[in-house]
């Protein structure tokens, strides 16, 4: 695979280059390697989905939004951002789970991220169900501290337990905090909705500390207001980014597990990103994208243009 | 099929009971029986598609809306609705309509509904084509005199004839104030839109009395607002909730047979049930429902939701 | 195929004359011919995807816009407007293009034009890929002179080359730029976004004179008052339409070829075609509709309500 | 839409003259008139699914199937049949049926077919369920007497009635024996199989006199030899050839309503056809294609090309 | 959920009382209960897919089967079999198994099964992928000693370990053997095909003492001879039948995980089943249907179909 | 990209070091390089379609090929060939056609090819339309003479022209004839069938000394006898095979663009590569797969099926 450069970093295939129907399917056309080594940032599949609860298929996530990022080009229309100018950035493929063991799955992904993270690296990780936030977060915390965490979803995530097991991919959170993996006092949810299993389920985090927004607050309107109170709360110090794709209406993103009506809008999820530029992103996640349900891979387009967004906002990305 | 208790009323079969892909296909998983006996609600599916001018396949829609229906969790976590701890609800199945005949099918479904509303019973009717609505309010009319409508639809369905007929799915409005089903004065229209035989037909409803609000007066903005207006409009009194699902833009909906672009968005349709809230309620149907062209079930989602959220709406359900 | 006429006019082919889902599969069902003569208004379909540089498809977009076109009625409901009281209509059928030489089709298209121009008519085009604009705006300012333009789209369709090409669907603006065909002080872009290969690729079109909307200054608002100042800019004389069907966000428009997330609403696209009321429009298309990627149509359903909207603003249609 | 003529017959649109993608999608890309005048044969579609008890979808049978007819080229390779250099052909379009009323639309098809049996032509109908093959043969045996009949089909549909009814597309060739429509002794089934009522349900058929081959009898081997028998057990005397598409594999038609799993191949299809040459065939149906159930149009194309391959059976047809 | 009976059985509700698109989605609509009391045959859901290694979504097999069963008539046309007027049948819902935890889940299969066998019922499994075979013979050897064993596949599930895992879907009959749970003498593999990690793979059964027949020795041609040696082979005492779906060709079966070319027909693996017939079957199974893959449900049809075909071989069920 | 080796061979990567849905999309997940350098066998892409006259969408065949080869394990059960104990082979990846010219694109496989056979080196194209076997066989007559051929297809593509061109998917082997780079009394076509311009039209190639099977010749048989004919007559020398998937039945292979019914089977196309073996292979190419039209990927295993077993009798292959 061809590692084009310009100004000594990695390049995405350009289309004149190559047909964008053509050339290699990793994220946007990078350059791979087999590690983290050199890098600024590392794009990282986790083909899982055994921690989920409804729909599977999210095994094929890292594959199909590889697929479908190959129409990105590299500069950012709106922001000015050029984060191959800024960064060195590399595909370093899937992390290899166990598929018949979830608890296991578990122990290889957080093994895994304490391997990139040896290195001054920051991983943008192509999901998988949302499980695996959790063995990320572990190894976050054992460099970081707790992070800062901007989770936008439509489930809290915050189950203690699901058909009596505590790790699937309604519990991460719970454990995250359990384990002093995240500052509730800088966490921060958006996008939540639908219906529980209790009328209170949602002040769990809120009796953290957590912020919490439901995704009725964010109807009819710009969520660039409420990012600003976002930055505020989450100050300095290092953050963690989730993003699990239900937290879009279905209408936007259908190729999912759990899905919830009356989610958030694309400008919507492009401001709540947009919205973080300035905060110290140390990691990143897009999860729950379920290809078999989105065969033509609209949903997966979203997640490679969310994951793309993430890239700009990162720490020391030009804009021009 | 079991029937799990509560406070002695039937509770839907819980994920930490049953996987969501597993147990009954009824009605969010809820105990069947065969009549209304009982029950504050049930739910009724009319399997029926011979009313309709486009595409059909709505004698799938309650299969697909029961099927999708499955991952619905007890509460209301937007308005602490809490219809399980509050009424006895159960799936008492579908009527047994005669697809080779529309006129008996209509003969058919009035028999089935003076069958339970014989019962102090709310039926909340999974559709089948808008047809269905007609014979509904024959048997509401029957038992409550002229009942207000709250009619959410991109389409007025009051038509004199279609093709000759006088029954079909464009017609039943028209139907119901010749026979003096509904209450002009207490009846309202929101979401009409589209292309039309005359330029002046929505007016004829307001000639009647009915408060029509086009899908224009809606863009861009909370109907909130306005479902304070229809309160005020309906009052008190006895009224028919229909909820025809090509009332939502195609983007929400695409699995329905006569689309019409411009539609309500999803958080608009939540806001006209849930500012539904405090009207008495008598029945409501979901109708529309297409399965053949959303084979993945997103339009059945979102049908199977706004039915749980008529059913959280009703007289004597408590909010926790 | 019959041609029923009223006031003298051809009308489509009504509901109760013959069911929707039958009848012939031209646009609105409507009589066809095979040249401009006689007509007010001709639909003509280009079906061609060679100039497209990622998914394929548009090639169908005609027929399945065509076939998607069969529930339309002659009037506009939300403005009243009365094309068939008003004008001549017909389809006339499609360009034979030559789909193995892109640059060979682009000759025919021009000389179809020509001849389709050699009579008062006003074409509305059906795409196809967006190539196709530049030879009809060639044979429209042979006719005209410049036109004014009025351009929706997610791209801005102004690169030098794609490939080494000065002929494919991302090059035609400049072309007409470079030509003289359209005046670039009475030139609108509305909906532009995504990423790019320079980070000030928009602002060629500003250099030039051209008024440019990217989509993010369309979020969350009506488009009306931006249409009030497109009309100031464009004034008096002809002026052009060409909707890029990827202008809308995927969720209302999943079937095209470069697919761009955050795009405008159906209310919006509405907004921008009836704002345009009042213009002289001397031709207009709807492009790049891909019927593989959206195989029930409700791509389709959307261009042909729109190739309806831009027939309702056209200069002499009345308003009822 | 414009009649190219060769020896003065009308001929298919060419691929040379323009791309298969494009042009009128009339069967075969033919052109139209709107009655039988002057033909040989006429291509007639009847849109019509409301005589069906499980998946509706064929009222758009007739649409798809024109659709698909596009790549059809005018020489039938394996048999050498030139059906465009012996007999005058075009597609007369739809019977406008009143979809709301299955008993009334069966007048309607009864009435046109007389129609167009007041021509010296043959019909070849596009369908459609299967229940309106019965007003046809009606038709029929009022200019011809009984006819002789090859059904092809997964069912016998000689039930006597489906839920209380006698017309229904399960009970057409009962109500045909019974009218005396058709000769029983001059009567074959090939292709039964499946479930049933009664064990003992094919025998009926076999009571009156009819020829009946379930699927079993044609597993792993080619039908030519069973056709011979066939021909020699039709004889002389006019012959009306039925071809239900569930009579197919399913893997090959899977666009249909009343699935049947074990059906013949394609092969098979093609044998059944080709071996009833030399037969006076006298009208033909190819029925229960339901494109909603395949939106690609596979069983569209096997559609399309068994009428065409009755096309070329016809009497009068040459071979080159 | 209504029982009706005849002869004092439960019989499927038929179409002439229900619609086939109504009615409870419950195998062949027969009605339910909650344990195999009384019955003679029980269909059982098994929802899981955590043990498959390629594509998922057979956790929704057991939904979409009974879903696609709604067809089926109680009488089987080709054998005359009538196991409605033979025997008690029920269906009696799925086993709750926990989706987070593969071994868990084969532990409480076993016990669910140690249920039924208390009973003297015949279970019929509604798969779920293959795991799902190693508890139920557990609990089959308990009762019955060794068994013998028809395995209709693709594979031949003999691995040792996947992923060093001892338990998952390519493995359970390695096991069976281990555990002398199936008598390798009385034990028949058919339809084995494609690529493998080892070129002898198949050689293992073989050399425990099975007869191997791969699809390339069934190619062309009709397996009732080969039933014939199969039943020589098996002889008399205990049999259960295992019946991958990918053992037919794709084009047949397209819904499933691990897909490989070149397989079974639908004829063949009718006679694969009804070639068992005089068999002493005290248990079966139909696994790997994987909905998400062919959401129209063709291969469900197909299993339900296989599924009632195995009904009909059971001891007891009469012929008429 | 990872290479590891076994016996010094590229291995594919295996399932229990990474799941089949993860890992590089790479043909069976093979290591990657840029040229031909060191190999015996190369697979290469040619990501085309704009020679296609129907349907598109094959440019995205080379990414669905390399896609759903990711089960493919590296030994033949049925032949027992051992590929990658025999010979180092890699993924060279995609060969960068100018998507909006043909001709130039045509020139830029020449070079390519001239490349790869700078290197003695196998190549095994992924295609693509047709049109591109033109090029390939261009530089193979520079490297090898004139070339024997196996051309499996439902149509003959000896078209003189198409729409005028001398180069499109429907002419390649016209060229090849009138070039000299194929020996006419060394060439084989299998699967004609379908429709024609002419009678004659499969007659062409059988004067220039062709032998030519059509698909009915095939019907209901095992090719094997046939595929030792054709040995013979290509007896030594260098041979090239060219497989269109649409020789291939469309129940089998659905996803491409000029569907012909009636063709052969998979146990056939098995057959007739399997029966290759023993020729001098030096070329083979597998064309005209279509993603669009089969998003499920069926299709697509299909082919990467067969381009394995095509590797499989390359010469040099041990057999276990």
């Amino acid at each position: 695979m061809t590692a084009s450069t310009s100004h000594g970093f990695n390049q995405p295939l350009g289309g004149n280059e190559m047909p964008r129907f053509g050339g290699p399917a990793t994220m946007m056309r990078l350059p791979t390697q087999t590690d983290a080594r050199g890098l600024d940032v590392a794009f990282v599949g986790i083909p899982m989905d055994i921690g989920t609860s409804n729909r599977p298929g999210t095994r094929f996530g890292p594959r199909q939004i590889r697929d479908e990022s190959r129409m990105l080009r590299p500069f950012n229309m709106a922001t000015r951002a050029a984060p191959f100018q800024s960064l060195q950035i590399a595909d370093i493929g899937d992390v290899p789970i166990n598929t018949f063991d979830l608890k296991k799955s578990v122990e290889i992904i957080e093994r895994h991220y304490d391997g990139i993270l040896a290195h001054p690296c920051v991983p943008l990780t192509l999901g998988g169900d949302h499980t695996l936030t959790l063995p990320i977060l572990r190894a976050m915390a054992k460099k970081h501290g707790p992070v800062g965490l901007i989770h936008v979803d439509a489930h809290a995530d915050v189950n203690d337990q699901m058909f009596g097991e505590k790790i699937a991919h309604g519990t991460p959170f719970r454990r995250a905090v359990e384990e002093g993996l995240i500052d509730p006092q800088r966490t921060v949810q958006i996008g939540l909705r639908g219906t529980g299993y209790a009328a209170d389920e949602f002040d769990w985090g809120r009796d953290q500390g957590f912020m919490v927004v439901p995704a009725e607050a964010c109807w009819h309107k710009s969520l660039t207001p409420l990012m600003a109170e976002v930055r505020a709360k989450l100050g300095s110090g290092p953050v963690y980014f989730s993003y699990d794709i239900d937290s879009l209406d279905p209408a936007y993103a259908p190729g999912t597990g759990t899905v919830e009506i009356g989610g958030l809008t694309i400008p919507q999820a492009l401001e709540t990103i947009r919205g973080a530029h300035g905060l110290e992103i140390v990691g990143g996640d897009l999860v729950e994208v379920s290809p078999p349900y989105d065969p033509h891979g609209q949903t997966a387009v979203v997640a490679a243009n969310l994951l793309f967004e993430m890239l700009c906002i990162l720490p020391g990305v030009k804009r021009r």
